[in-house]
């Protein structure tokens, strides 16, 4: 096979297979060409990406070692979409009764969620995340998107049992926008133990909810690597977790003037991107 | 630019961006390359992705033409592919009490999710699909995946209202499972009139779902295009819905004998896969 095709299948086998290490010897027989023409292809690759701020091809040296493309975007790729994210929902239309914001159009939208979930996947690159936790509903299709470019499963809670999940671990939190003691729950084997998770949800107001989930990793023995939401809620009451990253601050609703004032969260200021 | 970051680059940029036309002279730009060179780039791309028998790159010719990646999968995958999952559901372990069967993690591991995505993604690669609804919560990252790869929105019915959605339409369905009538609802904003639907879920036993998520396109003066599921129990009592498809049937599930009996759905036998 020629270098050209050799790259192409390269590129598309990496990112489908983002987080996994890929041995020379591997592309060697795949594509039946000698270990030195394959470096020559991974270090063009390589460079290719770092150029464009989208990715990071890894080498690991040694006889176990071999390839890894990381998801990883350029701090300035990320200034542009968050501050363009920020302006979209700063669309009165999205203003609900309570205070409440629409953004089902942003989590339910593929190129949306490509990028969240690239930008979520390069703060946490480094952190050896076992697992992605979200609580339904509409956290998990941030959930599964981070997830993907991390390459390892996500688990959702769920506020209702359900028959087809068998066993389950609950925990009470405070539902800051119920203003009540709530339930969450995982089944027992969604999760195993010590494992490394990252937390994640569509939007933040008080925080319970975030609680909750950091609880029912404890429960199961492990460890909160990071909490990150789409949406934060700056203007609403205080926050009940410390430590957490927002993509986009809401600072303002104004449901009588149908004012809503949005701005990129501390994640762009958290997350150094200093990989690339 | 040379070929070779060129190829690595456009595969990339042509990945992300799934049924998506883009011109030629915008390559050409981006590339600082002459049309002619670009040309032979994307005969080199579609020549890989049609020998590995996993892609489709469709050349629109005249002045608004250019090129379009079809994510599409051969068959032979698809047969290795679906043989393999339905052999993974025959493990014992899977049965809940009731009949049901444990697929959360199959429905929250990327790897299986990018499967699954691309292969339905395949049957209704020509069919102008405009928008995948599912109902919540299993059925919701399989949409995700779905509509990844055709680069269109997702819709989640809802079995209970939430107040951060708006305004809403609902529905009543027989609800198979649960023996008696159910009711199912959709943001008024989450879904355009006239729009073609791609209706997907987790599980299948009597097909009531499906029957409230058509009720539901009817509701919003849409089509179903297709219905299509991840498992359905074919042990079970007649199908309330016709005309749909199944990637994996599960033929037999003994609670007491802890038998469960899986193979490939109607899925492969009715897809053509002819595109490749």
């Amino acid at each position: 096979m020629k270098r050209s095709e050799r790259l192409v299948d390269m590129t598309k086998y990496l990112m489908e297979r983002p987080h996994t290490l890929i041995s020379l010897p591997f592309f060697a027989q795949r594509y039946d060409a000698a270990k030195s023409s394959i470096s020559e292809d991974l270090a063009i690759l390589k460079h290719t990406l770092a150029t464009n701020q989208d990715g990071i091809l890894e080498t690991v040296a040694g006889a176990a070692g071999g390839v890894r493309y990381i998801p990883y975007i350029g701090k300035g790729h990320a200034e542009e979409y968050l501050g363009d994210l920020a302006s979209r929902i700063e669309d009165p239309n999205r203003i609900l009764p309570g205070g409440f914001v629409y953004l089902s159009d942003v989590l339910s939208n593929s190129q949306d969620l490509q990028w969240i979930g690239r930008l979520i996947a390069t703060r946490y690159a480094y952190s050896d995340i076992d697992v992605v936790m979200t609580v339904e509903t509409k956290g998990i299709s941030l959930a599964q998107s981070v997830a993907r470019y991390l390459n390892v499963p996500f688990v959702t809670a769920r506020k209702r049992s359900k028959v087809t999940e068998g066993a389950t671990v609950s925990v009470n939190y405070i539902s800051s926008s119920l203003d009540r003691v709530a339930k969450m729950e995982l089944p027992t084997r969604a999760l195993k133990k010590n494992s490394n998770v990252l937390v994640v949800d569509d939007f933040m107001k008080g925080g319970g909810t975030l609680t909750g989930m950091e609880e029912l990793a404890r429960e199961f023995d492990s460890t909160v690597a990071g909490i990150c939401v789409l949406c934060e809620a700056d203007f609403d009451k205080e926050k009940l977790v410390e430590d957490y990253l927002s993509l986009v601050k809401i600072s303002k609703i104004d449901t009588q003037k149908r004012i809503i004032l949005a701005e990129p969260g501390n994640f762009l200021t958290e997350t150094d991107f200093s990989q690339l």
